[in-house]
This record gives C-alpha cells, structure tokens and sequence, in this order.
C-alpha cells in the first residue's frame, strides 16, 4: 500500500471517488453484507425436509423419535457427520438447532460443574482467559465477554494461529483455559490449519490441566473449488499425543440444510462426552429427534451431503468470483485495500489502510449498504489498526451483491483517497 | 390407616398377599409405570405434523422461517398459547422442545448475570436456597442440586403450598431466591393452586429483591374431566401487587403435540423477557421457527388447542378411570393406601403406610414392574415418611396399565399386612 503518486492524480483519484461515491449515494441502494446467513435460493436446496419424515416415526433402533429420550441423538444420523466432522460415531452428539448454543452450554458447565481435568468450577478460578486467533468469530468473542472470561488476541498466519504465541502462552499461563478455532475455511479469513499447526495444538504443554481447544468446525463440508482442503483430525492427534481430553469439536447442518431449523453437533473424548451428557441430562429429555430422522431422510449419508453441497456451491461460487472479479477492477493495482481468496466457507476478508475500516463501514451505511461493523472480527469489537472488513457474499443476490460491492470498493476509494490526501 | 384386624385374619390377608405375589411374579412381566410419557396413540394425534409445514416457508409477517433469527419465536404461535398460559404475546417467548431446558437457563443466567432486581449474580452469593412444595417434580429438584442451590421442603395442601410456611421462609431469609410450581394438575398430587394462594404468592413480603417464582404450568390445558379447571392469573396479580418481576411462567407442547418434538415457551415481565432474550441472544441466532411454523399450522388457534386436548383426553382418561377402579377394588377399606383423584394432569399419587412405598417399590421391580423411585417427589430423592409413590398411567396401553396397577396393588398389600404383621 506504498503506491506513489504525484499529488495532481491523487487529487483526480479523490475527485473521481467523491463523485462516484455521490452517485452510489444517490441511488437509494437498501444491501445487507453483515451476516453469513444463507440465500433462500439456498434454502430452497432443502425443500423436501419441510415435509419429512411424512410417515415414518421411528430411528433405526426402533425408537420413537416423537417421544422423550435420546439424549446423544440418532445414531444413523451421528454416523452420516462422522467423517466429516472427523469424531467416531460413538463420541459424537447430535443435539439441537446450533452449534452455538453447544459452545455456550460447554462453557456454562465448565463454569458450574468441573470440566474432566479441573482442579476446580472456572466460576471458582481467580481469572479465566481464551486465546482469540484474531480475526476470528465475533459470537465466540461475545461468549467470553459474556461470561468475563478474557480474551487474549492470538495473530493468525496463513496456517492457522501463530503457535510459537499460543504455545507460550499456554505454557506460561494456567488462567488460560481455552483457545477458540475455526480450522476450516476461518471466519473471516478463509484459513485452513496446517497439518503442524493441528499437530502443535495436540501437543502442547498446558499449564492447565483443564485447556481446551473449542474447535469450531462450521465450514467442514463447505468448499467453493475442486480442491476440497482437509483438515487433519485433531481428536485424533490428542488423543495419541496423550491430551485426549483436550478438544471440543462443535459442527452444525445450519449452513448445509436450514440456517434455522437443522441439527448441531458436539464431539470429544469419551469423558469429555459422558461431562456433557450428564450435565445435558439435567437440562432436557432429549433433543428433537424429529429434526434428526428428517435429516437422516433428507441427506441419507456421507455421499448425500457431499452431493448437496455440490449444490450449494453451485449457488455460492460464483458471488464469491463476483466479489473478486469487482474487487479487482475496482482497487486491483491502487494499493488501497488487500483481499483474501478463500478456497471455502462464507467470508472474504478485505484489509484497507490503517484507521479506515470504521470510516468505509460509516460511508456505506450512509448509501445504504450495511456491512458488519468495523472490529468485529476482533476481541471487544476492537481492531487496534481498524483495517479489517469482513464481507458476507452470501446472502444477496448476485445482482445485488455486485451493486454491493461495486459500492463498497467506491467507499474504499474515497477514504482511502482522502486519508492520502491528507497525509500527503 | 387404622383398621383394626385380629391376629388370624391379618394371617389369612398375608397369606393371600403373598400368594398373589408370587403369582404375579411368576408372570413374568415386563411394565413400566416410571415416567410422564405420552403413549403412542396420543403421539399418533399429531401426525399431521410429521409432513408440515409442507410448501409452507414463511411466516404471518414475512419472516422465512428457514433461515437464522426471530429470537422471540413466531408472533402467531405465541398468540395461539397467550390464553392458556396466561401470558400476552408480547412478553411470551417461543422457543425449543424443552422448557425443562428454559428452567436450566434461566438458572444459569441467574447465577451467572443479574436477574432485574438482583444486587449481585446468585453464584457471588454465599447461599442460594430455593422452596420446594413437596410432593414435587424431580427434576425441578435435580437442578437445584445441580447447582449446589438449597432445597427448602414446603408441604403441599389441596390448595397449593402452605402459604403460611411459604410467606414466613422468603420473609425471614434473603437467600431464598425462588420457589418451584406446578400450579395447575401438579406433579404428582394433581393439585389446583386456590386463587388465595396465587394471590399470596404475588403480594408476600420478600427479603430477597430478586425472588423468583418458576411457575411451571406444564399441564394447563391437560384436563381429565368435563371441570375444566382455571387457575388464577400469578403475572396479572404480580403486576397488581408491585412485584411485576417476581414471575417466571414456563410452559411447552411436550404433552400437547409431540414429546420430543414440540414448542416450549417463557413468560414473564417486560424486563425479565428482555433479561432472558438478550442472555439467549448471545447463544443462539434463534430457535427452530419451521418446527414453531409446523405447530401454528397443525393447531391452528386457541380453540385448536382445546380440540386436540379434548382427543388427548379420550386417550388419557380411561387410563386413570381404571387406576382409580382397581386401587379402589383391590385397596379401598383396606386402610393399607390412599390416593389422589386428579382433574387433570399426567398422575396420581398414592400414599401407603410410613416406611413402606420404597419396599413396594423394590417388591414390584421384581414381579417386573417399573415405578418412579420411591422419594423421586422430593428433594435429594428422599421422603422423611417414605410413603409416597408416583403412578405416571400414560404411557402403557390400557391392558399394560391394568395388569401393572393391579400387581402394584398386590405389592401394597404384600408390603402393608407385612408391616402390620411384624408390628402385631
């Protein structure tokens, strides 16, 4: 972002954005980019879950799903999410409609009842505090600010969170009880973890018996090219690098069937499980296991959910190519902003000039197009370099996508512009 | 339970008792009288619901039900239960399948965040004790114990909990933040709280700002008979004392629609919905609205509630009628038992001789007859007297029921002439 230019271009380059941004303004646009929520073309793909299970009542076992019970959820249909979410079927819950609502109850339990390991309830502890790969989930920050649990920015790489940070971190720190991860596909950046980095994490030495890694695996089947990335099994990996209690694993159908109305999943150790299922077994009679044989129906296996995400792809590929295709145009070459090209998952992460992300979030709600705000991919709200966007392509249409981000890269250049205006 | 009996016929009558016994278990059945279960003939009344909401997307004002949001639950099913639970739409939350599950919550947002009138989370606090009107239900008291919260026994009357003890207990101690009911058919006595003692409940005095009464109106529209009892209006009365605040209303279709299946719902002041709702905001992105959508379009309005009650009814009442027949043939003038004759609800309780429900219920596991755990009706599992036993008649068919009454009845009199046979 060093491009030189003389002061007569900059003036023209200010000038031209000035009027474009005027013209965006002007055009009384009404655009939502906050959320990564599907589009209901999206939803559409799904259709035939609003009329399952039709005439069938019972699981494979025989069980009536209409009925209390099952706390783990059905087994056929842990068996088809299994792979995916790399958790034995045994190990793995089907529970409700969100996966965060399993991350807050994990830390409810944790906070009230001692999770396998502890010395003691964290409710008890002095300080708890998470390491937060920043930029990360603004719902998982809003957990730990919630629940005062301290966050400590962790920077990501390319291959995940900086380890040599996070493995002092947990060395030297036994208040540091968790660190959140988003492996694949990262919200906002799109990052895959390293094999070394998934390795790193297993092995670790903690000074708290009770770490936890919340791994977050919400884009496990969400590819957007031929190269479908995996991941390696972190279960696994504690579990031979003698840490089997380490992981929590978190995955939903929420971004595969319905963002509303699909099943969420939790894995883990076989005491960590037993943890859950106990303290679960206080709060409900079961998980709506209705909604589970539906899915069952509806996606029938591994190969089921693999060939329906084709489908979403099918849906989400070619925003995302629009995202990049106007970013481009419209800032490739004027050193104003940086983009990443995620290869998954429901973000593009776009970085503009230090202390200009708030500015090009204000300038586009005034020509109505809203966008997460500023800081939000960081602990607190708060980008210490407010440079950071993040762009959720999925929900518009194409149509109006493009007008979105056609309008963004034009707030782009006009703060962009104007802060070299007035440094120059 | 004082009838006088000569030496030689209490010898004829255990004589008998045991020979019924042994017959009984050398049947070799196989029933379970444990819990509140729906059977599945009354499942089946909701069948319709196992392919709704069909072409169905969207709800009264728009909303895709599909996708993530909508917090409070669909408007038009919140209207459709305002009535029964006494609750307005506008401060009626519709959520997941459990309202067990908003009862945990609403407990560990309360040790966790300050409820409206709290000076401190009740987690800070030295001491947190809850009344328990006692016979109860057991997993009211499994979280409190869950949660190291103090039970307080509060003994019930046929009009709800002695209101002199209740009054005189939240009076005189401020670490008594809440009391558990069942205000309508309770669990397990069947009783109707008298509107002198909802009125009480809502004017008393309390030490604690922030009391709380968790009013689980789980059977309000579970009627057995032609007297469709109402219960007084505890939110109205709260409000018309001051103490708006002071309500916690849950309910659910668990036993309406489908038990794994259906809508749960909270109920409060404006405040306490907003205390609640911005905790849940932080959890969820919104509860299952298909499944909230696929219940407004089965159960249509209020008096779509009523007519499937009035099916349910046709299931459930013989069931209980033939409870009542073969206690009162088998155990009437026996002064060996007595037993409630509820208007409603999912239970009858029956009281046998001090010292003798948990042999009667040890007796009947082993001619193979499931019953709730003598002691299950009160906090921490135990019954000072150990006389009371939990008949849950749903479940069975009405032949199952029969015979398992009917050798419950053969344990009772095994258990009692026994007793009075070692006292003679």
């Amino acid at each position: 972002m060093t491009t030189e230019l003389s002061s007569t271009t900059l003036d023209d380059l200010l000038d031209r954005a000035r009027k474009d941004y005027e013209a965006l303004a002007g055009r009384g646009l009404s655009l939502d980019l906050t959320r990564g929520k599907p589009a209901p073309a999206q939803l559409d793909l799904s259709d035939d879950l609003l009329s399952l299970p039709g005439g069938r009542r019972s699981a494979a076992d025989g069980t009536d799903v209409r009925n209390y019970g099952g706390l783990q959820g059905l087994a056929e249909l842990r068996e088809i999410f299994s792979g995916v979410l790399q958790v034995p079927v045994a190990q793995l819950l089907a529970a409700g409609n969100s996966s965060l609502e399993l991350m807050h109850d994990c830390l409810v339990h944790a906070l009230l009842s001692r999770v396998p390991g502890a010395d003691s309830r964290w409710v008890d502890q002095e300080r708890i505090a998470f390491l937060c790969p920043v930029p990360g989930y603004d719902r998982h920050f809003a957990l730990c600010e919630r629940f005062g649990i301290d966050m400590i920015p962790v920077p990501m790489t390319g291959s995940g969170p900086d380890m040599d940070v996070v493995e002092r971190l947990v060395a030297e720190d036994a208040s540091v009880k968790g660190i959140w991860c988003v492996p694949k596909y990262s919200n906002p950046d799109g990052t895959c973890y390293s094999d070394e980095t998934v390795a790193r994490l297993a092995a670790m030495g903690t000074a708290a018996p009770d770490f936890r890694v919340f791994w977050d695996n919400a884009y496990a089947a969400h590819h957007l090219t031929d190269e479908q990335v995996e991941i390696a099994d972190l279960l696994a990996a504690c579990e031979a690098a003698g840490n089997p209690d380490r992981v929590f694993v978190f995955g939903s159908t929420s971004k595969i069937t319905l963002a509303g109305a699909g099943v969420a999943f939790f894995g883990a150790s076989a005491a960590n499980v037993q943890w859950l299922l106990g303290n679960n077994a206080k709060r409900s009679i079961g998980p709506d296991k209705v909604n589970q044989l539906r899915h069952v129906l509806f996606l029938r296996d591994a190969d089921g959910v693999r060939a329906h995400m084709e489908r979403q792809r099918a849906l989400l590929q070619p925003k995302f190519e629009a995202v990049q295709r106007i970013l481009e145009a419209e800032l490739g070459g004027t050193g104003l902003a940086t983009w990443t090209h995620p290869k998954g998952g429901y973000f593009v992460s776009l970085e503009v000039a230090d202390g200009c992300a708030k500015e090009v979030v204000r300038r586009a709600a005034g020509a109505g197009i809203v966008l997460t705000p500023a800081g939000a991919t960081h602990p607190y709200g708060d980008d210490p370099r407010d440079a950071l966007i993040r762009i959720a392509p999925s929900y518009p249409t194409l149509e109006e996508l493009e007008q979105a981000i056609l309008g963004l890269t034009a707030c782009v250049r006009l703060v962009g512009y104007e802060q070299r205006s007035t440094e120059a």
